[in-house]
């Protein structure tokens, strides 16, 4: 019997969980604030996932060590910019023998690690343990068991594997992959070209240029994968493509609607304001873009989304300088 | 000055052909129909595009050789089973020194021929004058000018140059590339897998699914065009994925379309007999299959859709069909 810990109760952290309960798995879920930790253990987590009766199998509690103790895998999900933080406070719960997945799509802001590199950073974790689950994994949708694959990539195959059997469901698909880089930069990327998506939708335009932005997103995130050691394959499937299309095509999605805010006319300022919560592609883009500029890889669309979200550019002048660049062969 | 004909009246036909007029082209097109014929030249396509205007720079007629007289470009858009039929016909009246476009998306039927392969063998055109046009270019969206782009592939560079400057429009992004091939497999493959996403979504299913079939199917398609020659690139690109995430999500795609309402439960037979038209997935995925079983490849999702199409199988049997396939690696 495999057990499982899963940090952090998010509306993805809660999914991944009842998935794993419908793998077999047990599920100890930790979560800083007691009364998402009360709701769960009374059977569903109003806040995030109200949709979703949670299984027996899962339980919570804020005690970190009781989260992890004897787990043989170790799920994080927490918001990418905290992880750090978080793995201070209780990273050496961890049990030194479990696998540890991040759920979690982001760069850090600053030193543009991924998220696994901030797990082996800041947990102590050794890399061969770390694993990475990300796919066109909409939480709502996954929520009411509907048909889904992911990704679940580690640089050690075992451990892959063993994650893959801990979450596979009949209607949740893993697929083993080896590329944690390029697995995790899909990831991040998606939700800044999400906003992008989004901001044309907002500005009334239809599908063609939404596929159109899709298609041309996935080209420089390609690229920036690959120069940072990620394998094109990966992008051109479930964790790229796949959840590039999930996310810029539904309603569900933050970062799309976020867009279509932005596409409407709204400042960031605003969105946030009516929302009342951000976006992770408006907390990345920044860190994306850095590294991009790092690696010398041209992102124009991230440039975009960037320039608009740090220093207002408008949606439509965002749109117009992406279908103003010169004419070329598609892949020059 | 370049002047183009276009055959075919169809809706793609006549918005590509406003694309041109845009341009700075002019256009004759040749229709069958005189009705629809003296639409066109009244200003207005009523049947297939009624949205819109048409520019006084495109003029209609039912004489192929008033058409094609003097084009410096020929265009072809008639559907896809009876080009060479057309081609027995008016064949003939193409100028020998004119750049041949293809706009047609099928296989075939009994040959397996690509369009470019039969407008070379039925209309005795030299492959190097050949050049296809594909990509995410929905009509209706096109028609009002909303913004996208589009592969150019020739093997001939300077045809596939000489076609980009002809419908290069502030709207209209053409972007050249040398994959004949790839670029229509990937045109006629997509129409398949709408079939199949459009199923997922009349049985109820979300984005989450929809997303992994179309990346599923991207995966299959590639494995196709690359056997035969194709460049995965290509189907990484606008003609590819571009184009695939255009028709799987617009509600403006008749193979989508048709795909939810076999979803739902009706019959091949019943949805011709509602909507009164067939559509292109529909005509081809038994020449695809069959050139893909010629090839060795294996077309999982292609071969689903066949079953159903021919032989009447369930829309929920295929889905479980491909949700109970083995788990594997997911580049195996």
């Amino acid at each position: 019997m495999t057990t499982a810990a899963v940090f952090g109760t998010g509306s993805w952290g809660t999914a991944f969980a009842a998935v794993m309960a419908d793998s077999g798995t047990d599920v100890r879920m930790w979560g800083r604030r007691p009364e998402v930790v009360a709701a769960i253990n009374a059977g569903r987590n109003d806040e995030y996932l109200p949709e979703l009766a949670l299984s027996s199998r899962i339980s919570a509690t804020s005690d970190p060590e009781e989260a992890a103790a004897g787990a043989d895998i170790v799920v994080l999900a927490v918001p990418s910019q905290t992880l750090r933080d978080n793995l201070g406070t209780w990273g050496s719960a961890l049990p030194g023998n479990a696998d540890v997945v991040s759920l979690m799509k982001g760069v850090e802001l600053g030193t543009t690690k991924r998220m696994s590199e901030v797990i082996a950073d800041a947990g102590g974790v050794d890399p061969q343990r770390v694993v990475v689950v990300s796919g066109p994994n909409l939480a709502r949708e996954i929520a009411v068991r509907q048909p889904a694959a992911s990704v679940v990539a580690s640089s050690n195959a075992g451990a892959a594997q063993r994650v893959a059997d801990a979450c596979a469901a009949p209607y949740f698909r893993p697929y083993t992959g080896p590329d944690v880089i390029g697995t995790e930069i899909a990831g991040a990327t998606k939700n800044v070209i999400a906003l992008a998506v989004g901001m044309a939708e907002g500005l009334g335009m239809g599908d063609n240029s939404k596929a159109s932005i899709i298609t041309r997103g996935l080209a420089e995130t390609t690229r920036l994968g690959c120069a940072l050691g990620g394998e094109a394959v990966t992008f051109a499937g479930l964790a790229g493509v796949g959840d590039l299309i999930a996310t810029c095509m539904s309603p569900l999605s933050r970062n799309h609607s976020f867009g279509v805010r932005l596409g409407q006319g709204m400042t960031v300022d605003e969105v946030i304001a009516v929302t009342k919560q951000t976006a992770e592609g408006v907390k990345s883009c920044t860190s994306i873009l850095d590294l991009a500029r790092h690696h010398g890889v041209d992102v124009p669309i991230i440039e975009q989304v960037d320039a608009m979200i740090t220093e207002g550019k408008a949606a439509q002048d965002v749109v117009d300088a992406l279908l103003s660049r010169p004419r070329k062969a598609e892949t020059g």
